[in-house]
Protein backbone atom coordinates (compact mmCIF):
# COMPACT_ATOMS: atom_id res chain seq x y z
CA UNK A 1 0.00 0.00 0.00
CA UNK A 2 1.33 3.63 -0.95
CA UNK A 3 -0.18 6.77 0.07
CA UNK A 4 -0.07 9.36 -2.31
CA UNK A 5 -0.54 13.47 -1.43
CA UNK A 6 -1.94 14.86 -5.26
CA UNK A 7 -2.01 18.64 -5.64
CA UNK A 8 -5.35 19.61 -6.93
CA UNK A 9 -7.02 22.28 -9.32
CA UNK A 10 -10.30 23.21 -9.90
CA UNK A 11 -13.02 25.14 -10.81
CA UNK A 12 -15.43 25.16 -7.94
CA UNK A 13 -18.71 26.31 -10.49
CA UNK A 14 -20.18 23.20 -11.36
CA UNK A 15 -19.81 21.64 -8.29
CA UNK A 16 -21.67 21.56 -4.60
CA UNK A 17 -17.92 21.99 -3.02
CA UNK A 18 -15.57 19.71 -1.93
CA UNK A 19 -16.82 17.47 0.10
CA UNK A 20 -19.47 14.56 -0.78
CA UNK A 21 -23.25 15.72 -0.46
CA UNK A 22 -26.55 14.07 -1.53
CA UNK A 23 -27.59 17.32 -3.42
CA UNK A 24 -25.15 17.10 -6.68
CA UNK A 25 -21.61 16.32 -7.56
CA UNK A 26 -18.64 17.16 -5.55
CA UNK A 27 -14.92 17.74 -6.37
CA UNK A 28 -14.56 14.92 -3.86
CA UNK A 29 -16.76 12.53 -5.46
CA UNK A 30 -15.46 12.71 -8.96
CA UNK A 31 -11.94 12.44 -7.70
CA UNK A 32 -13.00 9.38 -5.59
CA UNK A 33 -14.58 7.75 -8.87
CA UNK A 34 -11.09 8.18 -10.62
CA UNK A 35 -9.22 6.98 -8.33
CA UNK A 36 -11.75 4.09 -7.92
CA UNK A 37 -11.52 3.09 -12.01
CA UNK A 38 -7.38 3.47 -11.06
CA UNK A 39 -7.14 1.58 -7.78
CA UNK A 40 -9.67 -0.91 -8.87
CA UNK A 41 -11.79 -0.82 -5.34
CA UNK A 42 -13.15 1.98 -3.68
CA UNK A 43 -10.79 4.76 -2.74
CA UNK A 44 -11.25 7.59 -0.11
CA UNK A 45 -9.92 10.61 -1.25
CA UNK A 46 -9.38 12.84 1.86
CA UNK A 47 -8.86 16.77 1.18
CA UNK A 48 -6.99 19.44 3.52
CA UNK A 49 -9.75 21.91 2.92
CA UNK A 50 -13.75 21.80 2.42
CA UNK A 51 -14.06 24.77 -0.15
CA UNK A 52 -17.82 25.37 -0.43
CA UNK A 53 -20.01 25.47 -3.56
CA UNK A 54 -18.11 28.22 -6.50
CA UNK A 55 -15.13 27.96 -4.44
CA UNK A 56 -11.94 27.90 -6.74
CA UNK A 57 -8.50 25.94 -5.49
CA UNK A 58 -5.24 26.38 -7.57
CA UNK A 59 -3.13 24.29 -5.23
CA UNK A 60 -6.02 22.06 -2.98
CA UNK A 61 -4.23 19.22 -1.53
CA UNK A 62 -5.55 15.26 -0.89
CA UNK A 63 -4.21 12.19 0.02
CA UNK A 64 -5.63 8.70 -1.15
CA UNK A 65 -4.12 5.21 -0.49
CA UNK A 66 -3.43 2.67 -3.43
CA UNK A 67 -2.57 -0.82 -3.41
CA UNK A 68 -0.66 -1.91 -6.71
CA UNK A 69 2.90 -0.67 -7.15
CA UNK A 70 2.47 2.74 -9.25
CA UNK A 71 4.49 5.57 -10.59
CA UNK A 72 4.23 9.21 -9.60
CA UNK A 73 3.17 10.40 -13.46
CA UNK A 74 1.24 7.45 -13.67
CA UNK A 75 -1.01 8.38 -10.52
CA UNK A 76 -1.61 11.97 -11.70
CA UNK A 77 -2.05 10.85 -15.50
CA UNK A 78 -4.37 7.90 -14.81
CA UNK A 79 -6.58 10.67 -12.09
CA UNK A 80 -6.29 13.20 -15.23
CA UNK A 81 -7.72 10.99 -18.04
CA UNK A 82 -10.67 9.45 -15.77
CA UNK A 83 -11.69 13.19 -14.27
CA UNK A 84 -12.08 14.00 -17.86
CA UNK A 85 -14.19 16.44 -18.75
CA UNK A 86 -14.79 17.57 -15.61
CA UNK A 87 -12.90 21.17 -14.69
CA UNK A 88 -10.42 19.25 -11.95
CA UNK A 89 -7.06 18.39 -12.72
CA UNK A 90 -4.32 16.73 -10.67
CA UNK A 91 -1.38 18.99 -10.99
CA UNK A 92 1.16 16.43 -9.08
CA UNK A 93 1.11 13.00 -7.45
CA UNK A 94 4.32 12.29 -4.83
CA UNK A 95 4.44 9.47 -2.54
CA UNK A 96 4.26 10.05 1.25
CA UNK A 97 4.36 8.52 4.80
CA UNK A 98 1.42 6.45 5.48
CA UNK A 99 0.84 8.49 8.55
CA UNK A 100 0.67 12.08 6.45
CA UNK A 101 -2.69 13.26 6.73
CA UNK A 102 -3.56 16.06 4.01
CA UNK A 103 -5.97 18.00 6.78
CA UNK A 104 -4.36 16.87 10.01
CA UNK A 105 -0.78 17.48 9.08
CA UNK A 106 -1.47 21.16 7.47
CA UNK A 107 0.20 23.75 9.01
CA UNK A 108 -1.05 26.43 7.11
CA UNK A 109 -3.37 27.21 4.18
CA UNK A 110 -3.37 30.84 1.74
CA UNK A 111 -6.38 31.75 0.02
CA UNK A 112 -6.51 34.69 -2.64
CA UNK A 113 -10.02 36.53 -3.35
CA UNK A 114 -10.39 38.44 -6.53
CA UNK A 115 -12.95 41.33 -6.36
CA UNK A 116 -13.26 42.85 -10.29
CA UNK A 117 -14.32 46.17 -9.61
CA UNK A 118 -15.02 48.23 -12.70
CA UNK A 119 -18.50 49.38 -14.03
CA UNK A 120 -18.65 46.49 -17.23
CA UNK A 121 -19.44 42.95 -16.33
CA UNK A 122 -16.62 40.56 -16.84
CA UNK A 123 -16.85 38.92 -20.19
CA UNK A 124 -13.77 36.35 -19.77
CA UNK A 125 -13.82 35.61 -16.09
CA UNK A 126 -17.45 34.94 -15.46
CA UNK A 127 -17.89 32.72 -12.06
CA UNK A 128 -14.38 33.44 -11.36
CA UNK A 129 -14.29 36.92 -9.91
CA UNK A 130 -16.44 39.14 -7.44
CA UNK A 131 -18.20 41.56 -9.86
CA UNK A 132 -17.88 44.80 -7.29
CA UNK A 133 -19.23 47.70 -9.30
CA UNK A 134 -18.71 50.24 -6.12
CA UNK A 135 -15.14 52.41 -6.63
CA UNK A 136 -13.23 50.50 -3.77
CA UNK A 137 -10.13 51.87 -2.25
CA UNK A 138 -7.60 48.83 -1.12
CA UNK A 139 -5.28 50.92 0.40
CA UNK A 140 -7.81 51.37 3.36
CA UNK A 141 -9.23 47.77 3.31
CA UNK A 142 -5.31 46.59 3.92
CA UNK A 143 -4.43 49.06 6.50
CA UNK A 144 -8.45 48.16 8.03
CA UNK A 145 -7.35 44.41 7.58
CA UNK A 146 -4.01 44.72 9.50
CA UNK A 147 -6.87 44.75 12.57
CA UNK A 148 -7.73 41.06 11.84
CA UNK A 149 -4.31 39.63 12.04
CA UNK A 150 -3.51 38.24 14.97
CA UNK A 151 -4.99 35.60 17.51
CA UNK A 152 -8.34 36.59 18.35
CA UNK A 153 -12.19 34.91 18.63
CA UNK A 154 -13.55 35.40 14.89
CA UNK A 155 -17.10 34.44 16.12
CA UNK A 156 -18.49 37.50 14.58
CA UNK A 157 -16.15 36.44 11.35
CA UNK A 158 -17.47 32.59 10.92
CA UNK A 159 -20.89 31.23 9.66
CA UNK A 160 -23.77 30.44 12.17
CA UNK A 161 -23.92 26.64 10.60
CA UNK A 162 -19.67 26.27 10.82
CA UNK A 163 -18.99 23.16 13.56
CA UNK A 164 -15.74 23.83 15.06
CA UNK A 165 -15.49 24.18 18.62
CA UNK A 166 -13.64 27.14 18.89
CA UNK A 167 -13.48 30.18 16.61
CA UNK A 168 -10.62 31.42 18.29
CA UNK A 169 -7.93 31.52 15.30
CA UNK A 170 -4.30 33.07 14.51
CA UNK A 171 -4.80 35.35 11.42
CA UNK A 172 -0.97 34.96 9.80
CA UNK A 173 -1.47 37.68 7.26
CA UNK A 174 -4.18 39.48 5.46
CA UNK A 175 -3.02 41.68 2.29
CA UNK A 176 -5.25 44.00 0.42
CA UNK A 177 -3.83 45.10 -3.13
CA UNK A 178 -4.99 46.51 -6.43
CA UNK A 179 -4.36 44.45 -9.50
CA UNK A 180 -5.58 46.64 -12.62
CA UNK A 181 -8.56 46.44 -12.46
CA UNK A 182 -8.86 43.70 -9.71
CA UNK A 183 -8.30 44.19 -5.99
CA UNK A 184 -6.72 40.71 -4.86
CA UNK A 185 -6.94 39.89 -1.10
CA UNK A 186 -4.12 37.12 0.34
CA UNK A 187 -5.26 35.46 3.36
CA UNK A 188 -3.07 32.77 5.59
CA UNK A 189 -3.44 30.86 8.82
CA UNK A 190 -2.97 27.63 10.14
CA UNK A 191 -6.80 26.92 9.18
CA UNK A 192 -9.44 28.71 8.67
CA UNK A 193 -13.30 28.63 9.98
CA UNK A 194 -16.72 27.74 7.80
CA UNK A 195 -16.93 31.05 6.12
CA UNK A 196 -14.24 33.10 7.28
CA UNK A 197 -12.21 34.69 4.24
CA UNK A 198 -15.82 35.38 2.38
CA UNK A 199 -16.73 37.32 5.66
CA UNK A 200 -13.66 39.10 6.15
CA UNK A 201 -13.42 40.35 2.48
CA UNK A 202 -17.51 41.33 3.00
CA UNK A 203 -16.34 43.20 5.96
CA UNK A 204 -13.15 44.86 4.03
CA UNK A 205 -15.76 46.08 1.17
CA UNK A 206 -17.73 48.16 3.64
CA UNK A 207 -14.04 49.81 4.21
CA UNK A 208 -13.19 49.97 0.83
CA UNK A 209 -16.32 52.35 -0.23
CA UNK A 210 -16.11 54.43 2.64
CA UNK A 211 -19.10 52.84 4.24
CA UNK A 212 -17.24 51.83 7.68
CA UNK A 213 -14.00 53.25 9.49
CA UNK A 214 -10.84 50.20 11.07
CA UNK A 215 -12.85 51.04 14.37
CA UNK A 216 -16.31 49.55 12.96
CA UNK A 217 -14.33 46.63 11.91
CA UNK A 218 -12.85 46.39 15.26
CA UNK A 219 -15.60 46.97 17.14
CA UNK A 220 -17.22 43.82 14.86
CA UNK A 221 -14.54 41.54 15.89
CA UNK A 222 -14.90 42.61 19.59
CA UNK A 223 -18.53 41.86 19.16
CA UNK A 224 -18.43 38.35 19.09
CA UNK A 225 -21.35 37.76 17.06
CA UNK A 226 -21.88 37.10 13.38
CA UNK A 227 -24.37 39.95 12.74
CA UNK A 228 -21.85 42.78 13.77
CA UNK A 229 -19.46 41.82 11.01
CA UNK A 230 -20.67 42.44 7.10
CA UNK A 231 -22.37 39.94 4.61
CA UNK A 232 -20.76 36.80 3.51
CA UNK A 233 -18.66 37.72 -0.28
CA UNK A 234 -19.70 35.26 -2.78
CA UNK A 235 -18.06 32.18 -3.39
CA UNK A 236 -16.56 32.67 -6.75
CA UNK A 237 -14.06 34.78 -6.26
CA UNK A 238 -12.34 32.31 -3.74
CA UNK A 239 -9.08 30.42 -4.93
CA UNK A 240 -7.66 27.81 -1.89
CA UNK A 241 -3.89 28.87 -3.09
CA UNK A 242 -1.76 26.36 -1.13
CA UNK A 243 -1.61 23.99 1.61
CA UNK A 244 1.31 23.69 3.65
CA UNK A 245 2.66 21.10 5.85
CA UNK A 246 6.15 21.16 8.36
CA UNK B 1 -26.21 61.63 -35.36
CA UNK B 2 -22.89 60.84 -32.84
CA UNK B 3 -20.51 58.20 -33.73
CA UNK B 4 -19.19 55.73 -31.24
CA UNK B 5 -16.03 54.12 -30.61
CA UNK B 6 -16.60 51.24 -27.82
CA UNK B 7 -13.60 49.03 -26.40
CA UNK B 8 -15.19 45.31 -25.86
CA UNK B 9 -13.78 42.36 -23.81
CA UNK B 10 -15.49 39.37 -25.16
CA UNK B 11 -14.86 35.25 -24.74
CA UNK B 12 -14.79 34.08 -28.04
CA UNK B 13 -15.45 30.22 -27.19
CA UNK B 14 -19.50 30.68 -27.85
CA UNK B 15 -19.81 31.90 -31.81
CA UNK B 16 -18.67 31.82 -34.99
CA UNK B 17 -16.01 34.83 -34.72
CA UNK B 18 -16.76 38.39 -34.97
CA UNK B 19 -18.30 38.45 -38.07
CA UNK B 20 -21.91 38.34 -38.78
CA UNK B 21 -22.15 34.20 -40.52
CA UNK B 22 -25.37 31.83 -41.23
CA UNK B 23 -24.08 29.45 -39.18
CA UNK B 24 -24.02 30.47 -35.69
CA UNK B 25 -24.10 33.87 -33.27
CA UNK B 26 -21.38 36.11 -34.16
CA UNK B 27 -20.27 38.75 -31.28
CA UNK B 28 -20.63 41.72 -34.29
CA UNK B 29 -24.82 40.69 -34.47
CA UNK B 30 -24.94 40.45 -30.54
CA UNK B 31 -23.96 43.38 -30.53
CA UNK B 32 -25.63 44.71 -33.61
CA UNK B 33 -28.90 43.31 -31.94
CA UNK B 34 -28.24 45.23 -28.82
CA UNK B 35 -27.50 48.43 -30.46
CA UNK B 36 -30.86 48.16 -32.21
CA UNK B 37 -33.01 47.73 -29.01
CA UNK B 38 -30.63 50.69 -27.71
CA UNK B 39 -30.82 52.91 -30.97
CA UNK B 40 -34.47 52.04 -32.02
CA UNK B 41 -33.32 50.53 -35.59
CA UNK B 42 -31.25 48.58 -37.24
CA UNK B 43 -27.80 50.16 -36.42
CA UNK B 44 -24.47 48.41 -37.75
CA UNK B 45 -21.31 47.94 -35.70
CA UNK B 46 -17.76 47.89 -37.42
CA UNK B 47 -14.94 46.00 -36.01
CA UNK B 48 -11.53 46.69 -36.25
CA UNK B 49 -10.62 43.20 -36.28
CA UNK B 50 -12.31 39.60 -37.48
CA UNK B 51 -11.49 37.64 -35.13
CA UNK B 52 -12.21 33.61 -35.61
CA UNK B 53 -14.31 31.27 -33.42
CA UNK B 54 -12.54 30.77 -30.18
CA UNK B 55 -10.51 33.86 -30.09
CA UNK B 56 -10.78 35.86 -27.66
CA UNK B 57 -10.76 40.06 -27.22
CA UNK B 58 -9.54 42.20 -24.59
CA UNK B 59 -9.84 45.44 -26.20
CA UNK B 60 -11.30 44.78 -29.70
CA UNK B 61 -12.82 48.43 -31.12
CA UNK B 62 -15.92 48.83 -33.26
CA UNK B 63 -17.97 52.02 -33.82
CA UNK B 64 -21.76 52.72 -34.34
CA UNK B 65 -23.58 55.64 -35.11
CA UNK B 66 -26.76 56.79 -32.89
CA UNK B 67 -29.07 58.87 -33.39
CA UNK B 68 -30.62 59.91 -30.46
CA UNK B 69 -28.29 61.99 -27.76
CA UNK B 70 -27.04 59.83 -25.12
CA UNK B 71 -24.19 60.34 -22.82
CA UNK B 72 -20.83 57.66 -23.01
CA UNK B 73 -22.11 55.82 -19.79
CA UNK B 74 -25.79 55.56 -20.91
CA UNK B 75 -24.23 54.00 -24.52
CA UNK B 76 -21.89 51.60 -22.10
CA UNK B 77 -24.00 50.55 -19.55
CA UNK B 78 -27.41 50.06 -22.21
CA UNK B 79 -25.19 47.73 -24.85
CA UNK B 80 -24.04 45.96 -21.33
CA UNK B 81 -27.84 45.62 -20.37
CA UNK B 82 -28.66 44.54 -23.96
CA UNK B 83 -26.13 41.89 -24.04
CA UNK B 84 -26.68 39.73 -21.20
CA UNK B 85 -25.94 36.98 -20.45
CA UNK B 86 -23.65 36.59 -23.84
CA UNK B 87 -20.01 36.62 -22.33
CA UNK B 88 -19.79 39.91 -24.29
CA UNK B 89 -18.77 43.34 -22.64
CA UNK B 90 -18.74 47.00 -23.55
CA UNK B 91 -15.85 48.35 -21.55
CA UNK B 92 -15.43 52.09 -22.60
CA UNK B 93 -17.48 53.83 -25.35
CA UNK B 94 -16.36 57.44 -26.10
CA UNK B 95 -17.72 59.85 -28.74
CA UNK B 96 -15.74 60.49 -32.17
CA UNK B 97 -15.70 62.30 -35.04
CA UNK B 98 -17.62 61.40 -38.02
CA UNK B 99 -14.37 60.30 -40.48
CA UNK B 100 -13.29 57.95 -37.28
CA UNK B 101 -13.42 54.41 -39.00
CA UNK B 102 -12.63 51.44 -36.58
CA UNK B 103 -11.30 49.46 -38.88
CA UNK B 104 -9.14 51.46 -41.61
CA UNK B 105 -8.31 54.43 -39.17
CA UNK B 106 -6.65 51.52 -37.15
CA UNK B 107 -2.79 52.37 -37.35
CA UNK B 108 -1.77 49.00 -34.81
CA UNK B 109 -2.92 46.18 -33.43
CA UNK B 110 -1.51 43.91 -30.66
CA UNK B 111 -2.44 40.26 -30.07
CA UNK B 112 -0.90 37.90 -26.94
CA UNK B 113 -1.31 34.22 -27.33
CA UNK B 114 -0.88 32.05 -24.41
CA UNK B 115 -0.17 28.20 -24.13
CA UNK B 116 -0.11 26.60 -21.03
CA UNK B 117 2.76 24.69 -21.65
CA UNK B 118 2.43 21.73 -18.64
CA UNK B 119 1.24 17.97 -18.83
CA UNK B 120 -1.88 18.26 -17.03
CA UNK B 121 -4.68 19.82 -18.39
CA UNK B 122 -6.32 23.38 -17.45
CA UNK B 123 -9.06 23.30 -14.96
CA UNK B 124 -9.97 27.03 -14.67
CA UNK B 125 -8.60 28.14 -18.26
CA UNK B 126 -10.05 25.73 -20.32
CA UNK B 127 -10.55 27.42 -23.75
CA UNK B 128 -8.50 30.27 -22.50
CA UNK B 129 -5.46 28.85 -23.40
CA UNK B 130 -3.70 26.08 -25.79
CA UNK B 131 -2.60 23.26 -23.94
CA UNK B 132 0.64 22.01 -24.95
CA UNK B 133 2.23 19.34 -23.17
CA UNK B 134 5.80 19.26 -24.81
CA UNK B 135 8.69 21.12 -23.14
CA UNK B 136 8.97 24.27 -24.99
CA UNK B 137 12.24 26.65 -24.73
CA UNK B 138 10.67 30.16 -24.50
CA UNK B 139 14.22 31.83 -25.25
CA UNK B 140 14.82 29.84 -28.48
CA UNK B 141 11.27 30.58 -29.65
CA UNK B 142 12.25 34.02 -28.89
CA UNK B 143 15.45 34.30 -30.59
CA UNK B 144 13.98 32.87 -33.58
CA UNK B 145 10.74 34.67 -33.94
CA UNK B 146 12.87 37.76 -34.26
CA UNK B 147 13.78 36.59 -37.81
CA UNK B 148 9.82 37.56 -38.72
CA UNK B 149 9.91 40.95 -37.44
CA UNK B 150 10.23 43.76 -40.53
CA UNK B 151 8.98 44.16 -43.42
CA UNK B 152 8.39 40.45 -45.50
CA UNK B 153 5.63 38.68 -47.96
CA UNK B 154 4.09 36.66 -45.11
CA UNK B 155 2.59 34.09 -48.18
CA UNK B 156 4.03 31.17 -45.59
CA UNK B 157 1.80 32.55 -42.98
CA UNK B 158 -1.36 33.55 -44.15
CA UNK B 159 -4.26 30.70 -44.60
CA UNK B 160 -4.89 29.50 -47.89
CA UNK B 161 -8.42 31.18 -47.77
CA UNK B 162 -6.91 34.97 -46.94
CA UNK B 163 -8.48 37.74 -49.34
CA UNK B 164 -6.15 40.45 -48.75
CA UNK B 165 -4.57 41.19 -52.03
CA UNK B 166 -0.97 41.93 -50.96
CA UNK B 167 0.75 39.26 -48.48
CA UNK B 168 3.14 41.67 -47.90
CA UNK B 169 3.25 42.87 -44.46
CA UNK B 170 5.85 44.88 -41.65
CA UNK B 171 5.90 42.54 -38.08
CA UNK B 172 6.68 45.61 -35.24
CA UNK B 173 7.23 43.02 -32.32
CA UNK B 174 7.04 39.65 -31.42
CA UNK B 175 8.45 38.38 -28.05
CA UNK B 176 8.08 34.98 -26.64
CA UNK B 177 8.68 35.13 -22.78
CA UNK B 178 7.97 32.20 -20.19
CA UNK B 179 5.01 33.47 -17.31
CA UNK B 180 5.51 30.71 -14.65
CA UNK B 181 3.91 27.46 -16.52
CA UNK B 182 2.63 29.85 -19.45
CA UNK B 183 4.16 30.88 -22.51
CA UNK B 184 3.35 34.15 -23.87
CA UNK B 185 3.37 35.45 -26.81
CA UNK B 186 3.05 39.49 -27.64
CA UNK B 187 2.53 40.64 -31.42
CA UNK B 188 2.66 43.70 -32.79
CA UNK B 189 1.75 45.00 -36.26
CA UNK B 190 -0.13 47.78 -38.44
CA UNK B 191 -2.56 45.15 -39.88
CA UNK B 192 -2.07 40.96 -39.76
CA UNK B 193 -3.32 38.94 -42.74
CA UNK B 194 -5.82 35.79 -41.66
CA UNK B 195 -4.65 33.61 -39.46
CA UNK B 196 -1.06 34.97 -39.06
CA UNK B 197 -0.35 35.27 -35.62
CA UNK B 198 -1.68 31.51 -35.09
CA UNK B 199 0.88 29.72 -37.51
CA UNK B 200 3.60 32.09 -35.91
CA UNK B 201 2.45 30.18 -32.94
CA UNK B 202 2.18 26.91 -34.42
CA UNK B 203 5.61 27.58 -36.13
CA UNK B 204 7.30 28.42 -33.09
CA UNK B 205 6.04 25.99 -31.48
CA UNK B 206 8.33 23.57 -34.11
CA UNK B 207 11.41 25.70 -32.50
CA UNK B 208 10.07 25.56 -29.05
CA UNK B 209 10.10 22.15 -29.01
CA UNK B 210 13.70 21.37 -30.94
CA UNK B 211 11.99 20.06 -34.03
CA UNK B 212 13.18 23.26 -35.88
CA UNK B 213 15.81 26.12 -35.59
CA UNK B 214 15.63 29.52 -36.46
CA UNK B 215 17.38 28.90 -39.89
CA UNK B 216 14.33 26.73 -40.99
CA UNK B 217 11.86 29.05 -40.04
CA UNK B 218 13.57 31.70 -41.93
CA UNK B 219 13.31 29.33 -44.68
CA UNK B 220 9.54 28.94 -44.23
CA UNK B 221 9.17 32.35 -44.55
CA UNK B 222 11.46 32.94 -47.83
CA UNK B 223 9.56 29.92 -49.54
CA UNK B 224 6.42 32.08 -49.48
CA UNK B 225 4.51 28.46 -49.41
CA UNK B 226 1.70 28.04 -46.58
CA UNK B 227 2.73 24.78 -46.90
CA UNK B 228 6.60 25.25 -45.54
CA UNK B 229 5.29 27.01 -42.48
CA UNK B 230 4.41 24.69 -39.12
CA UNK B 231 0.83 24.39 -38.49
CA UNK B 232 -1.98 26.96 -37.41
CA UNK B 233 -1.90 27.25 -33.19
CA UNK B 234 -5.76 26.60 -32.16
CA UNK B 235 -7.89 30.00 -31.93
CA UNK B 236 -8.70 29.55 -27.95
CA UNK B 237 -4.84 30.84 -26.87
CA UNK B 238 -5.65 33.83 -29.12
CA UNK B 239 -6.34 37.19 -27.60
CA UNK B 240 -7.08 40.78 -29.13
CA UNK B 241 -5.17 43.32 -26.79
CA UNK B 242 -5.94 46.44 -28.26
CA UNK B 243 -6.02 48.49 -31.49
CA UNK B 244 -4.24 51.74 -31.89
CA UNK B 245 -5.52 55.33 -33.78
CA UNK B 246 -3.36 58.06 -34.84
Amino acid sequence: MQRWKIIIEYDGGPFVGWQRQDNGASVQQRLEEAAQVLAGCPTPVQGAGRTDSGVHALGQIAHLDIEKPLRADQVRDALNYHLRPDPITVLEAEPVPEDFHARFSATGRVYLYRILNRRPPPALDTGKVWHNQRPLDADLMHEAAQSLVGHHDFTSFRSSECQADSAVKTLDKVRVRRAGEEIHVDVAARSFLHNQVRIIVGTLELVGRGKWSRRQLEKALQAKDRSAAGPTAPPEGLYLVSVQYA
